[in-house]
């Protein structure tokens, strides 16, 4: 099969979010932990919905976001991830393609449902998931297309997907395909608890096979156990050819061999969810890379997608972001 | 069964809304009528979608908007009206009850999926619905239960039902339950294609069984079939007992008996989406007649709602009505 050439692919779980409001106290009655991606069964899932208030459903996943807003600047993005043949897959499906983005992974015929995400924002705007994996626990290594793989700069996964072992080989045969094939590998560290569960081959990935990581802050701290920003940034020099570490308002930081960049977050009128945040951010920066700009312009343009994405409820760009850097970028 | 007195108890379809941003021209290349609500089946609504962009999926369904809108105002609501077991009908089922309304219709277990309204927001804020009412046409007098709407102040009927026969004998058996227990029956017109279809119909149901009619501009005129409002309002004096006429920025017009009040519509700072304005009107002006409000101060109520919920996407409130309300009043 011949194949258009992509800029970047993107494998992570598919998901469908939930997103309700809530109060901090709601948070501490249902011991969530504020601001982290939990993951849960079934059965909590349930149960968690039935005390939710009425809900707003939106396509999410972390790397599938990332994908959304790369085909909404302009890039050529493909995504790989499972969903079941029901109907929030079939609503996954059909928005990851109107965004833009080539998905092509057969949706599983059995087997527990598409996955979703129950978010919570708080009235600070921050956001609260608890993740119940479904149908995307499914994806394996069958699913991803090598010549897919192949035709990309890079291939951007998302370190949830380490959560589970056929994921996990799944993410290893790309990044290996991607490799052979000349292109890059790109790694989201996705959550700091993320980080807590699988810390010892994060920091294996990160010397290895990673060519592009990206961090927040607590992400960034959690890998290397340090308190502050600044010894964990000194602890990533060296271990990994290009890093973008954002720190949400206070903007982020890239590694790029010796140079270090430091690069302002773009002003927002009102935060109103900050749910996607990271992957715009990713998405713009991955943008950036894959068309020549250097690192300090692509963290601009990640700043830019980001802003757009905080100041309203939803992981996916609500504007066509092409037109929204050539605006900013001037 | 003992029952807990309703203010209201709303009939009609039950739906998921599928919400997307479109350009006028693409509405017209889909032959759309513009600001109109048409009955697609299963094969256009499939052939819609795939053509839409990326979609936010929220409950919908008229007299569900209203009850859910009631609720929030403080009021008593219970709603009638039918989904199917699937994940949708799952979603519809949550929403309205979190919302406070009180819901027990059984899902179908068989035949079509849970309706849903496919809605194309244009850049004027206005919305064009496309309904495929699936498992809503299952709806039947079964489905009415006697104590729920003996025990209401007020049933709210939605003009839409008068589209399948069965949700028709519904709606008659609602109407003889409700007056025969002395209680009020409330109609909506739902919208002007739906009274070209039904307009004799509709007629006879204004001059009989109807205590309180509500229609906006479109709608009236279409009923009486004249040019203008005020010939509109002069043929329903004296046909029903009260009437609500909304007409979008230029406020509402209410007649009781011999009595017209004009109410202004609540200033907007940016009017985003047009969707459920009518409904949430109904909701607050049902809220101000339920709780012994005057027509004029229940009308200002329905105002008051209406300009929340243009405010944002989607057709139910997302700030608490109740505080809105007291907040507007003083």
């Amino acid at each position: 099969m011949s194949q258009a050439r992509q800029d970047v692919v993107g494998i992570g779980n598919a998901i469908v979010d939930v997103i309700a409001h809530a109060e901090d106290r709601f948070l501490a009655a249902q011991s969530m932990a504020k601001g982290a991606m939990t993951l849960i069964e079934a059965e909590r899932a349930e149960a968690l919905y039935a005390r939710m208030g009425p809900g707003v459903e939106m396509s999410g996943g972390s790397a599938a976001n990332s994908m959304a807003g790369l085909a909404s600047l302009g890039g050529r993005a493909a995504f790989i991830g499972k969903v079941r043949d029901d109907q929030l897959g079939a609503i996954f499906a059909h928005d990851i393609r109107a965004a833009g983005v080539t998905f092509r992974t057969p949706p599983a015929k059995a087997g527990p449902q598409t996955a979703r995400c129950l978010i919570f924002v708080t009235p600070d705007a921050q956001r609260t998931m608890n993740t119940y994996l479904g149908a995307s626990v499914e994806l394996g290594p069958e699913d991803v297309e090598e010549e897919l793989i192949a035709a990309a700069q890079v291939t951007y996964l998302e370190g949830y997907l380490w959560d589970k072992p056929r994921a996990k080989e799944a993410f290893r045969k790309a990044a290996r395909i991607a490799h052979e094939a000349g292109a890059k590998v790109a790694l989201t560290l996705s959550d700091p608890f993320c980080v807590e569960r699988h810390r010892a081959e994060f920091q294996e990935l990160v010397k290895g096979p990673v060519d592009i990581l990206f961090a927040n802050d607590a992400e960034i701290r959690a890998l290397w156990q340090v308190g502050d920003f600044d010894a964990a940034l000194a602890a990533t020099k060296g271990q990994v050819g290009t890093a973008a570490l954002t720190r949400s308002e206070k903007g982020s930081v890239v590694l790029a061999g010796e140079r270090i960049d430091r690069v302002p977050a773009e002003p927002v009128e009102r935060v109103v969810d900050t749910t996607g945040a990271g992957d715009l951010y990713a998405a713009g920066f991955l943008y950036g890379l894959t068309n020549g700009r250097p690192p300090a312009e692509a963290a601009r343009i990640g700043a830019i997608a980001a802003a757009e994405v905080v100041s309203h409820v939803g992981a996916r760009p609500e504007r066509p972001l092409k037109a929204l850097v050539a605006e900013r970028l001037g």
